[in-house]
């Protein structure tokens, strides 16, 4: 390349005095530099990604995106088929039932005293706080929601979508996903207070000799996400915060490698909003360029990682995105999700 | 406080020219700043929590341990009883795999055209690399050796001790921890190779209407590892970054007060290594203060986190540990762990 | 504090279907979490600060703020008087300078090969481009101007708002401060092409023997600097990164102190933006907290810190104030501090 | 490259049963991954800059090295003449003044009530004290050693020198720089004690109308500086921490470039530490790939960075450096810069 082709498009800086919306906020970004740009990036892959017919989209949730007051743009973006498919930490599902049960998340402060908080039995996340025995309410609720079940083998998807059927709350992530057929995938399910709650009905039958009972099968879960990956035409990923919920669904084209299934491609497109890094070398800091010397994202994919507080990047990328596309509606996704996962179910 | 009590000891400038070993440079430490005393302060918690014959130690660790070169820090650990239960990522046990099958990791480069390596079929993890080949091999492995397992209902524990049953190698994490005694727990076995080798296998059985097949049954591991911390005088915990191994430790206080034993305490030894931050939120970097809140970690507990990536951080701890307890051997152990297992398994 | 006192604020969650613009977003960052609450509250100390006609308000600009593409964001501030004083390093005051002379910053990318830019004379910033030849230009431009000034002594501001007289372009930071009577500090000078400039000029002058020339005199600055202080009856302090800006303006109280002025206070106010941590010690990552210790802020100081790049943070909290804030005008400050100088002057 | 070429050294992993000192480690992480081969990388570029009998050596350190403690790792490399020249910020001058006058920084604790520091006057540094009184007792001292000079233009390491002249503590940076004859930079000293101590001075002589006086003259340093990288045959660069000091040496290159030297070279060794990041755009987290696209780095150099803690990392490479190398002693050194520095002063 000659410095002709390299000096080809200047910096534009920003114009407040021009801008209203977070739509001309994020366009004002694509001529900025540093995260402010990657902001702007994430936003045209969200753009293209959504607007790609044939995409299905998973969404990856880790980190306290709930507490952090995001419940309702998550619930929103099921709500008008953003996405597809839901991987999330149980942490969060949790989060979401609490309020789905009428409780309430609370604006605290980080510097407090915490013994003070622990005899007041207030559990802080940062800077809020829950209370603690509505916590353990949640989880003798989802014991005894779960005990309602028959005995059998279920996937994560199926149990929180039982989950979701019991709640009423509109504003919910489980039920939004309930109704709209958008499957929640949760791997590490017993790593929650959803955990929690299934390991107290555990021990009762356990101590009482009942055999009977309910499984969470994780390699179900394996399987039928693989399935839906596999009968996408092309796939999209979206990942707040990395985790589990971000490798589960980069290992998709290599699950699907190895099954068999060799010319099945990785992710097509991908975003990410991070505030880990690359050079520690975990997997949840690491960059799609990393994920595509393992095939799990496409040589040719459209991809972006801004590094932000998820509480502030995801607003701005999603709030963008809606002004952009007013009435946005993907729903045709519904009914051909619901069809594979019925197909799969049995 | 008084300026008198507040300025009473003097930091103590480093000097290096007397100096030799590890427990020296982290002595040293204790009277400087930031985080080498935040890490010589790790080490001295680390000291007094092996030192405690009645605490039973949890070790939780995320990240890309194996690939970063600390397999053998952790099998030691393992082997001289420093832990009693290790929790894992997935991905760590499949590393560690790898290796216990013959196949290495590369010393690679963090600057490379990923476009290149995934041509040459080389999966990159920052500056290292591995041969995507081997990696399927591997998957191809632990399917095999699932599939010599009756059919059942498994935890991951029992699960991850055949693997280890199965590997050689005397510098394996699984072998070792197998040959000690030592329980693993995987909460998201799905989330990984392992969990893949799985899927190859259920996917077999799936598609040719075998209907017996092991189940990883993840409550099950809470029951388990509830057990061991119920009847455990007192307990510790090092984690060695966050994620769902760090959660899945501290849970264990509120998991056994859902479960009504209310008298149950949290850990009283804690300590930390990590490149995340408290300030976003989440768990994986939240402060073991915040964690006091929740009666995780108890009121008079002692704890330090230093932050600092974990391939500096744990060998230094653990070296100067090691140097100044020659000879450590805390295996007594070793028979109540598998007592308890043994009386939990039936 | 009791459990009803500290729960009574409950979590909001963000709806984007209700918020347009950036002040909306903003005011709905107010009842969420983590960076995004902290960034809520940056914008009502600036709220505050800026309506609070008794402040005079120093801005300190650190990092690569004018390539970052935010030059405009920084010049409107100067001419809305939202600041009274600006201390900058000298490379935002160079990259200023630069698009002053119609030269520009270019869109480029961080994932390239620098020897290949190194051979087309283009230096990088991150993933912004610079014409190495222009920045040579700028560099004797800055040199010949310099030459222009009657031999003798000059604060840096009195230099760079000599810059600013010689520059026409209305998008200037240093022609807008040198319009509005800002003063601009630059305590670093000679670390910057504008210092590459006068020691091209200082060469010329040593080499050929002549005596006579300009001196920057940093002490003056300190003196000036701290008059404006003096005078003032209240102050407060935005930081947009750390480094030497921010140093010198939270030096103000502890020299005013040392110069027998006992009785003059911290600021009142501080906002600061910055991807830094207080956890590694350093003066630019600390907290207000630790600068109260010092008596650099007030006790009863209106502060806030918000963790985020500032490409994008800086632009949301000015941008939700401006738009909350129409025809803001501040400039009944400007006579005083001109007034103040011209007396400090002479 | 193919994979047989990629896959050729194998990850060894650290046996700590086998390492004693700090040489043994750095040697045991040239095999490991991520930030541990970064500081053995890093450690063999300094190995490699100090052998290497024509390089001039500087050394830049911001941040709280003094108050961290590192304060005789910084003197003892100035004694070894590991270093040639020193360019620092004012506050760690200040913090080994204080010293120098037998005072002490403090053992404290970064979770504290600054307020109540504020109230004893105890200066807090994240989780270190100074007493307020000793800070102004440093600053009416350097102010009265100030007056001691004869009134004239003194370049910031002129008046350093002066300043070590007058300290007798032998583990002082600034006494040891004087006697080894090692220069100290300090670009911004007006925005530190040191500077509010010339202030002081400035004061009293504006308001007694007293004209002679001293002025530190910046661009002096430039001149100065720039003569000792363009004298030298090749040169090597140390950063500890970023901000003014690395910049300064950066600038070395593109300041002998525009003053006309058109055939010097960037730097042939470069090391880092550092906790920022390039991602935020700032000079202090650039990449040394970034510096080469400026000609500051020369394009075969030996570099590595190392993201860490410096009171970690410093005394890991110093001391692994120390270890293999007893009785090490560049001081030949000495003559030449001090040589040089006379010959640049008339």
């Amino acid at each position: 390349m000659k410095k002709k082709d390299l000096l080809k498009f200047p910096i534009k800086h920003l114009d407040l005095t021009s801008i209203d919306g977070l739509d001309q906020l994020l366009r004002g970004f694509e001529a900025t530099s540093f995260q402010s740009r990657n902001l702007a990036k994430s936003r045209i892959v969200l753009d293209n990604m959504e607007k790609d017919e044939t995409a299905t989209i998973f969404l990856g949730i880790a980190g306290a995106i709930v507490p952090g007051g995001l419940r309702k743009v998550i619930r929103d973006m099921i709500k008008t088929h953003m996405v597809d498919v839901l991987v999330s930490t149980g942490a969060n599902l949790t989060h979401d039932f609490i309020e789905g049960m009428g409780f309430h998340h609370y604006i605290g402060s980080a510097h407090v005293d915490d013994k003070t908080l622990e005899d007041e039995k207030i559990d802080r996340i940062y800077d809020t706080y829950v209370d603690n025995a509505e916590f353990e309410t949640v989880e003798l609720t989802i014991s005894k929601y779960a005990s309602e079940l028959e005995p059998g083998i279920y996937s994560s998807r199926e149990f929180l979508a039982y989950l979701g059927s019991r709640l009423e709350d509109p504003n919910s992530i489980l039920r939004a996903a309930y109704e709209e057929g958008v499957p929640i995938y949760c791997p590490a399910l017993c790593d929650s207070a959803i955990g929690i709650g299934l390991t107290h009905l555990y021990a009762q039958g356990e101590l009482n000799g009942q055999g009977e009972r309910i499984f969470i099968d994780q390699i179900r879960d394996n399987y039928e996400i693989a399935q839906i990956k596999l009968k996408s035409e092309t796939t999209g990923a979206i990942y707040v915060g990395g985790g589990v919920p971000k490798n589960y669904i980069q290992q998709l084209e290599p699950l699907l490698d190895t099954m068999g299934y060799r010319e099945v491609d990785g992710h097509k497109y991908a975003v990410q909003i991070t505030t880990d890094d690359p050079k520690w070398g975990g997997l949840s800091g690491c960059t799609f360029e990393e994920a595509q010397s393992w095939g799990k994202i496409t040589k040719d994919a459209q991809m972006a990682t801004v590094y932000v507080d998820s509480t502030i990047g995801l607003p701005l990328i999603v709030g963008a995105f809606l002004q952009s596309n007013k009435d946005f509606d993907r729903s045709r996704k519904f009914s051909w999700i619901a069809d594979q996962l019925e197909r799969i179910e049995r």
